[in-house]
């Protein structure tokens, strides 16, 4: 039982929490005066390219295509103004330098942002690719338009495909929190590393798992629940874990996997094949070959 | 590597962005100058009828039986506008009338709109029959308020039974964004075709998946990671998905299915029968039987 | 089909959800004229914490050694007042008393919050364990500041850890909600009065669900999909079901439980045990075994 | 020069704003933990109050008849919970009892409250005339519906009168606080205890002054830069100002005061005169008298 | 002293304000269910047209030259779609039409909104002339930027000539209600009729006031509190006042009126003259004149 | 009239509003990617510094004595932070450099930002003065206290006192700024340039002018409407105005100016005296001289 209430015990806590003992393993300081990466703002950047990617099913609902330039480029140009901000806060996080050539890093991460923003248009047509492949794959579905504004599988491949372009120019932490907020969103949880090729689709999506190292084909279609992880963590001499190795599956083009089905490590899931719900898979799966519940 | 950095390169997406082969099946030509239906609006809409059906739990906390009525009839106008509005969007989102006869359209919102708010004493007594099963089938729970308060159930039933209303009115797009909304809360994703009786709770509920063609008793209890889906998908002769089908179980009362069954096709679970955890079904199963994990 | 449409059907509409009968069990009459609890009010709170416990990584993020102090001061001092009035709203919500001893009840919500900041600092070293684990137990973490932005498994600990010093303290509703937040959030749904101990980890996370009385060791791993739930409920003589008996998993130090997993009842998972992905799990398991997966 | 910068220096500046001496004269120490008055709860109650009376102009802009109780009622509700809150507060502001007996202060802000509410339709009805003073009295006025859009007589006289209200039933600060809110915004400051008629308008009004103990008939206009001020402020035998004298003129019925122009003590501007713009007048002027600009 | 307190209070007072007699004179009932009028939409409109003239000072801080055109184009839009609708409003607001004929009355709309949008170069060219005239105008001012950023007299004139352009083209309600937000900014009243000529700046501005049918040439600069007024209000034979005719000064190119001075009717202040501070003026001033304070 | 409506017509309005002939002089192209300063950030600063100063009254309206430091503490370091970018973005403003040395500028504006930081106490205590003048003098105040809530003068001279500290550091364009908020707030125009002493009350307030290069002495006292400026611009060869030369009156101790009252040029009110209502003064008063309204 406490002696002391209110104000003065307020004090207290307060004192006991700004040890550094505390807090210095929950508190990163920031180097260079650069202040630590903000969710706010990369939820912003997000949510503009949203508005870039699929102008009038969200941001301004009445664009025309007269119109359409203005509310592209003014989105476009304060989405680049953020992640250029972010990129070196998040570059800072990582810091290491003695000295400062803050300078160095603001052209890079000038660069790398323009760089990312080339690649827009090509996102665009992956994600319409996507887009179809709702449309088609969920006989619920009544247009296209449809799965746009509420499909989870739209909103977590929206984020993924913005993720793994930033993951592609090595910039740090970012990618992540990007990935992750598409996760407490949808419940579908991919890993930025993960290539994943067009017309990819994830039916109700809840639990679904897709890691680091992955590697996906065309036109595959995942249900709820499905598992695409690693099998084992191997570690180094130490028992620590060895990070970055190719861990995760291989799903070539046109596969199918019902939910709730798990397939671990570096294995191949043949163009073409079937695995059916709740199947456990840590072997390679030939091309064309239906896996089903052996119940 | 892009030649082009900041502004100029920006100036090069955006022309590429704009161009018509980029947008097309990303951009939905708003027909009649009526804007995309508005996610944001529907938000709204879905909160102001929650603080209707649960006064004081939702929107002014202090709501007194003497107060109650200008609460509710505030609450209620507003998202009767919201509504009409909406509807009206979503139509126009799949309108292909060449000429104006929009002004129809305009009657016909009202009317279904006002059709659905005299549904809504009675989708509160529904709900009210949901908050008493959440209370008397969790053992951790303290007073129905309480799952009024936070259980996942009842935000999903709460956005089920609207979104199901909307949908039984041949609402366009608008049920199917306000199931999602839902999912995206709780995991628990119901189609607004689904039709669910009274006493209805599930536990947990995080991967739960319920078709739009279920149809499911009273006093129906579920757990988490529950599939009540489709088994296969037929297909009419050029390989289309054929839509609108009855495709999905049908749970006849006092059925419980605990955490990770999966009960796929248009069968029919009989009353009273309990299906065991992870159990995977494709068959119809007779009423009282107990269907248990193999192991 | 309703013969009135507009404002006057709407009239008829608040009526009808104004009469005793159609509100009586979805509304709650606030006794002694306190307002019910908060939601926003209580998020609010869970943030300030949030940015008390990671200064810098939530909050402002340009803190300081030298500034620390009073930001975690100021949040702290709101953190406190927003917790007072919500343990009094959720006492009133219980509250049965005839006779107006309210001052006895503020004294009392002072006390209580005072104890609950006490322990902040033990509740921050607890959870730079978990900031630890999440580290050393996902291959893809590149550091550990990467896991307080955005690993659901430290936003569901925050959450679990702040409830369960309320659960201990008796207050009411509160910490349930504040639990039920983080299932929202994360997919993660881990009742208030879960007893967790230090350097644990979910990865990915959706879908698991740890009941009211587990008792987790030190060094637990779990990943998506795992349930730590009951097996049945025990009922009264009169059917009701019995509340609060012990009747979830022991896990002890050291246990991995992989994907899926479902452990049911008041059995023991040995120290140092491994339980594989999808197994299903009713009995105790000793010290040090792998259940693996039997196919 | 300083010789400390940034966060070392600023650690210095807190401790010297925190010393009893600096803050002693500009800090107020609540009484029985009551927060001190909110500028911005009385500004909502003063635009809640607004849409009130003004249905349809301020507030939700699509009242009907029909759905008109629901919003004023809403309105209401929340500003009378305000005000008494806000009352509570400026009371205790003032309150130096050694002991608690809040539970009367309580209710005594209850019946002032609705003592305040009951006068509304009185205020509305004067309020009425105003806005028709506003249209007759203004040649550029095409609608009496402009003036409550965009006049700043109206704005300052809805201030006013409720101001006013809250005056004669001796609330401590707050009429002052409303009374000035006006002043920022039109330019136009009155105090909370001028009595004024009905149908009166101040055209342009800015740097018009009505002074605390003003006695303004009926049908009264005034234009901009008029002052209704004290002559002089008896001072008691230590050389204090004497509080509360009337001191300010009594304009009477059909009285027209011209831009500029400057009335100083408790002097009779008699019935239907006029007062010429710049005028100087310290003495009564007779009914029907035209006092012109010397010039 | 009321009976009643509280509730049943505000249940009495509610009826008696939605009594006809009570609201019938300070609500319109909107017409063709066209929302009334919108403060809020006015001063967005307001805004985003100050972001369009002057860029990078008001709006977006990080305008370059090569992104102008999206913030510029994005403001526009929904500037325009914005004026539209408030057209509509203001229009339906004394529509006395029996029939619908809403339709022209859009096409009208939004002819009339283009035609503004057509003057804003005009209106940025005039406004560049004003920032001109301030700057050199005031010996405190330190560039033209910083009339931009802070003087009254660009806020005013910004209003202003909006304002004026919207009463050119015969737009109801919304010209007043854009002038009186820069009446309650910076105390400077212009009504929209008056004609400003280009370089033309108001010092300090407090208490000025310009009326509708004034006629203001090039170059001509004000002080605070200066009145360009009506004498007198010519009444038709039943007493009210006949609106619209010329009743205000006429003020030719670079005349110079200080602080105080007022001028009535509609007299002509010849070119270059000076009026000076505190001067009455009812005649017309010859070119050239310089009239000082008398004493 | 316009041959094009709608979008085509926007489309031209933007192409003719980004010719560099249209913008040159409304744009400022912002140097060394340093954007423009915002007024928002200073709108921030002032309040929260206003909270910094008066706690209790603004800002958080909880503070005790022992929580008074964390609120204070962090109000500062936000404000500190905010206004070295905005010196910086002020400086930035003006910088006419070819060469990058902007790291001397970011140390430029912490050294600064740092000493205006170090003279808080010493204008609260100047402020605190303000507030016991306010009281004193206005026989309508009953408290203090009442006058930090709401009077303009204190408003006018909190903006003042902050805003003249940071011209004294030669700051760009932000006093200015700051002074302006003020001006439009209150009606009162106070150039941050002007020097006041101790105990200085403005009574109402609306229409005071005070000029740049002012001097006022401790315990004076004016009214609204009184101007203190300059009598005339002397201007250089060329005919432009010669900026900063003292022009302003010097008000010595204890000097009342009444409502009205216009004081020209660089002239000496001496020590005692009182300026009647209305006068017009062009030359010095000797000390104790009354000098009132001849009529």
């Amino acid at each position: 039982m406490v002696s002391k209430i209110g104000a003065p015990l307020l004090a207290d806590v307060v004192e006991a929490l700004c040890e550094e003992e505390s807090y210095q393993s929950v508190y990163h300081m920031p180097e260079h005066d650069r202040p630590m990466p903000s969710l706010e703002a990369l939820s912003e950047f997000v949510e503009r390219l949203r508005a870039v990617i699929f102008p009038g099913y969200f941001g301004d609902s009445e664009i025309q295509p007269e119109t359409m330039r203005y509310h592209i480029g003014g989105n476009l140009d304060v989405a680049y103004r953020i992640l250029v901000e972010q990129i070196l806060r998040g570059h800072c996080f990582f810091c290491k330098a003695d000295e400062l050539n803050c300078f160095d890093c603001e052209s890079d991460a000038k660069r790398i942002a323009s760089e990312f923003m080339s690649k827009l248009p090509e996102m665009r047509k992956l994600l319409a690719t996507d887009v179809q492949a709702a449309y088609v794959g969920d006989p619920a579905s009544k247009s296209p338009g449809e799965t746009i504004f509420c499909y989870p599988s739209i909103t977590a491949l929206t984020h993924h495909r913005i993720a793994h372009e930033l993951y592609k120019l090595n910039v740090d932490l970012i990618p992540r929190i990007i990935g992750e907020m598409a996760h407490s969103k949808t419940g579908i949880d991919i890993h930025p590393g993960a290539r994943i090729g067009e017309h990819f689709f994830i039916d109700h999506g809840t639990g679904t798992v897709i890691g680091e190292t992955c590697i996906i084909g065309r036109n595959v279609r995942l249900y709820q629940g499905v598992t695409l992880g690693a099998k084992s963590f191997p570690q180094d001499e130490s028992g620590t874990l060895i990070k970055g190795i190719a861990r995760h599956p291989i799903v070539e083009d046109n596969v199918i996997v019902y939910s709730g089905a798990t397939i671990l490590g570096r294995v191949t899931i043949g163009a073409g094949s079937v695995i059916g719900g709740n199947v456990w898979v840590t072997r390679s799966i030939p091309a064309g070959e239906r896996l089903l519940q052996s119940k």
